[in-house]
């Protein structure tokens, strides 16, 4: 078994700077793994065969824990059958029936392999069911990292993200001025399920914002696009902005949907079912059937284990720990978001700082935890690997002390 | 178990206009089945228990067989350690390695989940290198289903396919013309490894077409890519642009990649490693960890069984046996492109009648064959496979006869 280091070594001869994408640890304070060994309910090991409490579930996919026993018999059902075939298997339409009795607003379901598929499927059907171009956008939010939407512009052009207009998260008065701007062309409104923006506090949608989408959407007669594909099935098992009590017209998913697997889902209501059917997306593995099954079990698994419930009390316990923790070592602490989804961000830390030293002190006590992005908790977790990580955190306020 | 109408019916009411995507059987002739329920080997059974000696090996990505015991046992051996973790595994190092060892035209190799993730990273990348934003293609190639490629614009806008020129394929004329079109712009050419355009005749790549894209690149500073993900380990294992003695600067890969795992890569050359280390590309899965495993195993066995020489030797058998028939028959076939990726048209055959008529016959007689886009060979093929697809192709040319 070769070490992180050495993996490191080899990876940077053979792949662009080491690393791509949101994985790349070099991006991350000093201490953090690259390369990872396995996985085993609510935590992780590294290449050198460091054991972690894992708050990041992979960031996000893993929202039952790794080797669900559940999950990992139906993905080997369906692997002992088949996986990717010259059609799908009985299990796609198994999972689609699934997704429409679980979603509130889903009439209907398409599947897809990214989160990115997912929202650029929305966008499509949304253009398709009202012939229009212009798509409201939250600034600062991500829904993906194809050109039309990724947060880094290199290699992109303008015309990539042309017919895109900004408003902020949760301002009503933003949103209405971008809908005005957009005029007659208003194809949709795209917002993600909670304000999950990299870096800043988090916000949870506030209902007359939500109302407000919803109701510029049915006056222009254009499409509400929730996001959920990062916070799908944790927050509610209906979608995220039921807790708001407004359905979206169509909603993509991906992350948690299938513990790990790789897929994505949209939804959609009636109205839009007949533009759905005449765009054109597909990939290669959108009918891989072992992902389906996989989703199939992890719904079930969802709703029969109250993920949504266990994973709220657990972050809640986090959420009262830490805030104890911070308030005796004086340290300004801001948690932000739903409990399930744990970000939190030191005040007056605008370098980072105590945030790197913070997380190298705790990943060092066996908790992996994340100083900028927001995190995941998981079915598998216990009140125990909180406590692990609230004792880990210990040390962690301890290095940022000595920052001081 | 559903039977396959049964199956439909209730994809009707979940899934918008019953299927999405290449894989929608509604578009196909009389008789084919929208569901599967398992592979093995070179086989597929279809949800109502016929078997059948599968040409279309899952529209490519298997390339092997289904349930490969190499691949299997290593997609198992990683999902028992981990599949989706916070990073990627050791695993990765040793595909990506194993890429560069396997491919001449790659010093470097990055991950995705979709052909069009590869292909749309390659121009991500070309873009960023050059700081330039026109892309040459060929009319009618397919390229993915993002909107910047897709074939059907419903749902897209002029914007997407912004910065784009088109020629025609093996054309140098037209192909010099729209390089000088794009004047001091130009980013790159964007190729598809042969002409497997939809519905028409296939063709290899000219070596003067191939050498005149790699001049013109070299002259205007330009990346050539190669989109290798349809034809890309059934050619040539180092690359299907081998066969003409021309390496691209970027090569995008998936399909047969990992014998039907969900996996994609890029591939390039040095000149290109600093420009796709800035660009940022990344999904939720794209460190999944079993599919890489799948790969390895795959790109082993296809050398150590010598896959391309064995798919191409049954693809000639079939060629010659179908020719064969059809002159006995007295009816034009034209077959195409290479003999490992079939492509068999019929001459006068403009509303696809006898296409149509043909596959259906061949369908029921056990042979899953398509009528207007190529078909794919695989490892597991046999003699005995070949010849019972040509013992069907007399039942489909009786049926062609038929309609005269």
């Amino acid at each position: 078994m070769s070490t992180d280091s050495e993996l490191r070594e080899r990876a940077a001869r053979v792949i662009p700077g080491g690393m791509w994408g949101h994985l790349d640890a070099s991006k991350l304070p000093e201490g953090y793994p690259q390369f990872f060994s396995r996985g085993e309910g609510g935590h992780v090991w590294d290449a050198n065969g460091q054991r972690y409490v894992d708050l990041m579930c992979s960031w996000g996919p893993i929202v039952l824990g790794h080797h669900d026993p559940a999950v990992d018999a139906a993905a080997r059902r369906q692997a002992d059958l088949g996986d990717t075939l010259n059609g799908p298997a009985p299990v796609l339409v198994e999972l689609a029936e699934r997704l429409v009795d679980r979603i509130p607003a889903a009439d209907w379901a398409m599947l897809q392999k990214n989160g990115t598929d997912a929202t650029t499927a929305c966008v499509t059907i949304a253009r398709a069911a009202t012939g229009r171009g212009t798509i409201l956008m939250a600034r600062g939010s991500y829904h993906g990292a194809a050109p039309w939407c990724t947060p880094v512009p290199t290699g992109t052009t303008e015309a990539d993200k042309a017919n895109q207009l900004r408003f902020e998260y949760n301002d009503v008065a933003s949103l209405q001025a971008a809908a005005d701007a957009a005029g007659g062309d208003l194809a949709a409104i795209l917002v993600t399920a909670f304000k999950h923006d990299n870096v800043v506090d988090q916000e949870m949608p506030t209902p007359e914002f939500a109302a407000a989408a919803r109701a510029i959407c049915d006056r222009k007669g254009a499409a509400l696009i929730v996001d959920d594909v990062r916070a799908g099935f944790r927050i509610h098992p209906g979608g995220t902005w039921e807790t708001v009590g407004v359905r979206p017209d169509l909603s993509a998913w991906s992350k948690a949907i299938a513990n790990g697997h790789t897929l994505a889902a949209v939804t959609g209501k009636d109205a839009l079912r007949e533009a759905a059917s005449r765009v054109f997306v597909t990939g290669s593995f959108w009918f891989s059937s072992v992902a389906m099954a996989a989703a199939v079990a992890t719904l079930d698994e969802l709703e029969r284990r109250d993920v949504v419930g266990h994973i709220a009390s657990l972050g809640q316990r986090l959420r009262d720990g830490l805030a104890e923790r911070a308030r005796g070592a004086n340290v300004g602490l801001r948690q932000s978001g739903p409990v399930a989804m744990p970000l939190f961000l030191f005040d007056g830390d605008a370098d980072f700082a105590m945030g790197r030293a913070f997380c190298t002190a705790t990943l060092a006590e066996g908790a992996f935890l994340h100083p900028r992005h927001n995190m995941f908790l998981c079915a598998a977790h216990t009140e125990a690997d909180i406590d692990a990580v609230l004792a880990a955190a210990e040390a962690g306020f301890e290095a940022v002390k000595t920052l001081r």
